[in-house]
């Protein structure tokens, strides 16, 4: 109990220091809430209220397209422009040993001292997708840190894209020559969801073809968006092109806010996430009940054997819930519930 | 009223003509799954009690690997030893248009008529994964037809390799000279999940090196289970080691059988899926929920003005929830819910 008492006096030490910008206090709370500890309802609880000015950006590509260096050379330019960066660089991981690869961490350093910028690497730990719950919840930390961009860098073919493009307000897909055909027709798949898109390595040989190849599946993919996504070259390692990006980004960003679709774009968001959390404290919900459940073991042994289907199973044990739903669901129309 | 009784009498005739080995009503009973439709419950629960005897093997790597030939002569082998086979190939798809690339789709055609080898090529459909709800749900069909090898062929770095590990029973992972290092540093992540690695494209340049490395990996790489990856090397367009790969799938399969790690797999696998059933059921519930409840958007708008926490807000809507499952546990334990 005294324990208890300490740890919230702690945490609202912890809070307090936060709010006062020290960068030790806001490292300290990522760690709380990337080891999903019991103090990250409160953490998020107390911070939520001042979210919602940072911009977030991913950029995402394939396996050494240059994410890193690219992410680290458009902070520095955003910090030139005044404006605060925190990046999240979103590692693979063996979902097995949990184990993150060093690689990006290592290679972020560098710049993690910078004025205005704040790195973190982040171990994707088996979550679908490489952008899990904890990225959310540090995107979210960054932003009430006062942060006015996070960069948000994750690695991946295919599924990752998909989930970045749900957290961030503009994405940045990059590709690089060199990658093979079949790479490229797989990068069909995920052209809408890019704003911008740029060829990186464009001093090495193929980066013009693919420039063209780009060109044209941009002119032939259909948008759900009025925006045309721009088709920029650079080369990382040198920062050529670094500039016309960031320009590219704040233009996009101001594009959003003028018609008014970052608004509905966020509120979307929340919407999603929101449900997500439902969904996630129902989970919890079921899976304590599987817990207490002593049986549910012999039904496992049973499906397993063939002498009942698990579908039939799954309904019948979920029913009381579809049960409940129905009868509370005047209450939870108006009620004391907060509907 | 009329149409739902001739729709049951349809689906009861063709799950008849299913059972009776029509490769025609194996084709439509796939279709009716993949498009999710009514049936599909319906359909499981017919077909469940056949399953279990099938048995499933993911076959994986980078794009380009040439995943889809060896995967087409592996099958090719297996019916020369008598061994029925279907084959799925999970191709990448946009998640915003749905439309599957037909790549993979074209190339497997040539077999489809191959005595015992059946073969259909599935769009992911943007879910969680390159492997499906419904990618589950055909290896499953495929088995309660009879098939002795199911061979699910995937497309993909990194996610979808730990998806298939979920579902497979032997799981080949097959790399290609020529990718880079950054690439092939990405699979150390997934080296656990291998039970047999193939060096593809064995003779072109760097296939050595990369033969070494891997060697040098799978001798670093901690394993849980006892079983030490066989690394070998093939040309799938010349068919060189695809028998021998064929073999050591056989003797893999043989080796997790004799062990009875097969049957603890299995057991652990229909847990997973009855747990993931069940998530699903609640998902459903909620956006009923949500879609029935005219004050959620009030709700939304509140927390996008940030007047409302997200996580209170999940809480507090739950709570009761928590309260239902606690009242009734007794009765959950031991009573007619079939716990």
């Amino acid at each position: 109990m005294r324990d208890r008492v300490k740890m919230q006096r702690d945490l609202e030490n912890l809070l307090g220091e936060f709010l006062k910008s020290s960068v030790n206090a806001l490292a300290k709370i990522i760690t709380l809430v990337e080891n999903g500890g019991p103090e990250t309802l409160e953490v998020m609880k107390a911070i939520y209220s001042k979210t919602g000015k940072g911009y977030i950006v991913g950029i995402t590509g394939p396996p050494g397209a240059g994410k890193s260096t690219l992410t680290k050379k458009v902070a520095k330019d955003l910090c030139k422009r005044e404006l605060t960066v925190g990046i999240i660089a979103v590692d693979p991981t063996s979902p097995f040993t949990g184990g993150a690869m060093l690689g990006d961490r290592l290679r972020m350093q560098d710049i993690s001292n910078d004025q205005g910028v704040f790195i973190r690497s982040m171990a994707t730990r088996g979550a679908l997708g490489g952008v899990s719950k904890a990225t959310v919840e540090v995107t979210k930390i960054l932003d009430a840190f006062g942060k006015d961009f996070i960069l948000v860098e994750t690695v991946g073919v295919g599924q990752d894209e998909v989930e970045i493009a749900k957290i961030a307000d503009t994405v940045v897909l990059i590709a690089i020559p060199g990658q093979g055909d079949e790479i490229q027709a797989l990068k069909a798949g995920i052209m809408e969801i890019g704003h911008i898109f740029v060829v990186n390595k464009a001093d090495r040989d193929g980066a013009e073809r693919l420039f063209m190849d780009l060109q044209m599946m941009l002119d032939l993919s259909p948008r759900k968006d009025s925006w045309r996504p721009p088709l920029l070259k650079a080369v990382a390692t040198t920062g050529e092109g670094v500039e016309k990006l960031t320009e590219v980004i704040l233009y996009h960003k101001n594009n959003l806010e003028e018609n008014g679709i970052l608004t509905k774009k966020r509120k979307d968001r929340i919407r999603r996430e929101v449900i997500g959390l439902i969904e996630q404290e129902i989970e919890g919900y079921v899976h304590k009940l599987i817990k207490y459940n002593y049986s549910f073991d012999e039904i496992i042994e049973q499906i397993t054997n063939r002498q009942k289907d698990p579908y039939s199973f799954v309904r019948e044990i979920t029913a009381p819930l579809g049960e409940y739903f129905k009868l509370n669901r005047k209450e939870w129309k108006g009620g004391r519930n907060g509907f």
